[in-house]
């Protein structure tokens, strides 16, 4: 399968394939052209059609499991050869991936920004190279239908592990400043492990989840340790990848357990309000940067403009996808969106004395709005 | 810290410094210099220091969490003021790392084989740049007491949840040709869950986990699915993560439930008569390419040559610590080990109608043999 928007692409930028060299584990654009999920560095060029060079190790499975139309061991141009010749293993790669293309008749080859310089830097001397934005990350922004239903999935996954967050908060007793089950703290460790269970049971991974409470909740890329306290926001952001379709889902939501402030109620009535402008801000045509704006905009109306690291900090989402930060940016820099993005919309404010709420949903772009993929209540005191 | 061995590769390579862009969750080398996890891009200047570059977003929690000397943020380097003035993301980029490079006084650059090749022909017409084997590379493959603790840790995760696995076979009752549990078949699935969870208790995470029997257990990449057979060897291999440490284990049994073939039995022992020959001769001064020779030849003597895809498929082992395969290998272009070298020990024999064997430990290199970090009893029949 080489899609035919790749086709159009090698003609318009008049070259003959367009060559990635990376593991699918880390390379999304890889996994999306093959669907083959290896650990290792593989090949794989894009042309009329969709052929991948791996070990022969790997050949048996890529044969298999990827959607590639041709599957060829590195062992058919000799690397074993090569290696038992003296030549370096970096060298005798670039050896074989040199008589590779030639043998596909590639004079003009395109590689991604992100292609290794190694091996761009020896390939220049015999093929004509442009470095050009990935076709696959472009046409992977707009989700098709099986897409959506992955990332759908995955997100009912989120939700499952965030009821078991938020149950446990619950269920827990402020005691002091800290909150305990029985004579125990309850630890953000203790949330994060019920929440990694829940998505394990469901067949997704978490690579990291933030559990923060208090002044933790108030940087926002902080994912939380220690005892939770009582009566502050705890921000509970869970970014889940199913380990079989690979596609994540995303979603913030803030609790509190105890008494609240009037400045933390007032912080997540702000954010509240921000993201629904954000939510009902989104649609084909208008731009991320837009949606960033209508969201800041919000925020500045409310009292609460950013300055001095605290306040609004960050964007106010991202694509998700096979990688869970992706493009389109809803930032500074956003570009136009288009009906099949899925994007997350998340304001936050964040300050070291009241600390942090963030609330991100997840939505598929539409003609005439978006549909909100996330089915979670906002409630701030439990 | 910037170790002193990178101070001396950039005197010797006549560098003022190195440089890495990437993520450290997929860049073991970035991880490895800065103890830094970050999902999104950021720089690091390996100099007489070393410098982090990394978006405001994630700036006070690279203070606070890496190891650098120095961590500066892209917004001082005006990166929004960039893309505001309508620079294309990526050209803003390049911009702030070329002003960056320019004010720490970089004239003459390192960058390694995997480094971007959008950025490195950007950033060459302004530095004179060599592309290099990462030095980071070289210095993690010799591992220090802490890293060694920190694998001897993951080893033991690995260990309790091989534990649970050969438990869940072991319990099982064979019926025609499948394991059962009461009236379900026992799937790879199962077992391969159980594995999962067990490691999730000890805090690690399985990327990939190999759980499977009869003819699967044959393609020595293949992971395993659905019912697994009785009277046939089933290969499970699991090689955990610590979420922590963020270093690997790895480690090979091959298990059979039921009535055991004479072939079957022949094969195993060949395979454990192989690898007791490898783990004999690893040790420091000898090479990975030595070591593979011995236990190829063994399995040659036993009358096990290679041949079309059958046999002894793969390379004797590979270096494990933030990566699972890392160098050095023990194959046939393997370099000479060296003490503090941590590496896998595992022959395998694959043959459709038979199935496969692996057995597989991890062990330490050391001036005259090695310690072996495994702790798990080699038994075909449960």
């Amino acid at each position: 399968m080489c899609p035919s928007s790749i086709r159009t692409f090698l003609d318009q930028n008049d070259l003959d394939g367009f060559l990635y060299v990376g593991d699918s584990y880390s390379d999304a654009d890889m996994y999306y052209l093959s669907r083959f999920l290896a650990g290792d560095r593989f090949a794989l060029l894009a042309s009329g059609k969709t052929t991948i060079l791996i070990s022969s190790m790997e050949e048996g499975r890529a044969r298999k499991e990827s959607c590639a139309n041709i599957c060829l061991s590195t062992s058919a141009y000799h690397i074993i050869e090569k290696l038992k010749a003296g030549s370096r293993p970096e060298e005798a790669y670039i050896q074989v991936l040199i008589e590779f293309l030639q043998e596909q008749g590639i004079r003009r080859l395109g590689v991604p920004y992100r292609f290794p310089a190694g091996i761009y830097s020896r390939l220049v001397q015999h093929f004509k190279i442009e470095i050009l934005e990935s076709p696959a990350a472009r046409d992977r922004q707009i989700k098709s239908r099986g897409e959506l239903e992955a990332i759908a999935l995955s997100q009912r996954a989120c939700e499952r592990a965030m009821h078991r967050a938020v149950s446990l908060i619950a269920g827990s007793i402020p005691r002091g400043e800290t909150l305990c089950r029985g004579d125990e703290p309850l630890t953000s460790e203790i949330v994060r492990r019920a929440i990694e269970e829940s998505l394990l049971e469901d067949g997704c991974e978490a690579v990291d989840t933030i559990v923060a409470g208090g002044p933790q909740a108030a940087d926002p890329h902080a994912r939380g340790t220690g005892p939770i306290p009582a009566n502050s926001p705890i921000v509970i952001d869970i970014f889940p990848r199913s380990k079989s379709s690979r596609y994540f889902a995303d979603m913030t939501r803030t609790v509190l357990k105890g008494e609240a402030s009037p400045e933390a109620v007032e912080l997540y009535e702000a954010v509240r309000t921000a993201q629904d402008a954000g939510l009902m801000a989104v649609k084909e045509g208008v731009s991320g940067a837009h949606v960033h704006k209508i969201v800041s905009d919000v925020f500045l109306e409310l009292g609460y403009p950013e300055k001095a690291g605290c306040g609004f900090t960050h964007s106010t989402g991202h694509g998700v996808g096979l990688e869970v930060h992706e493009r389109p940016s809803l930032g500074e820099a956003g570009e136009i969106l288009h009906g099949g993005h899925v994007v997350t919309v998340e304001p936050g404010l964040y300050y070291p004395d009241v600390g942090g709420v963030r609330l991100e949903d997840l939505v598929v772009v539409k003609k005439s709005g978006s549909d909100n993929l996330t089915n979670f209540e906002r409630r701030l005191v439990l």
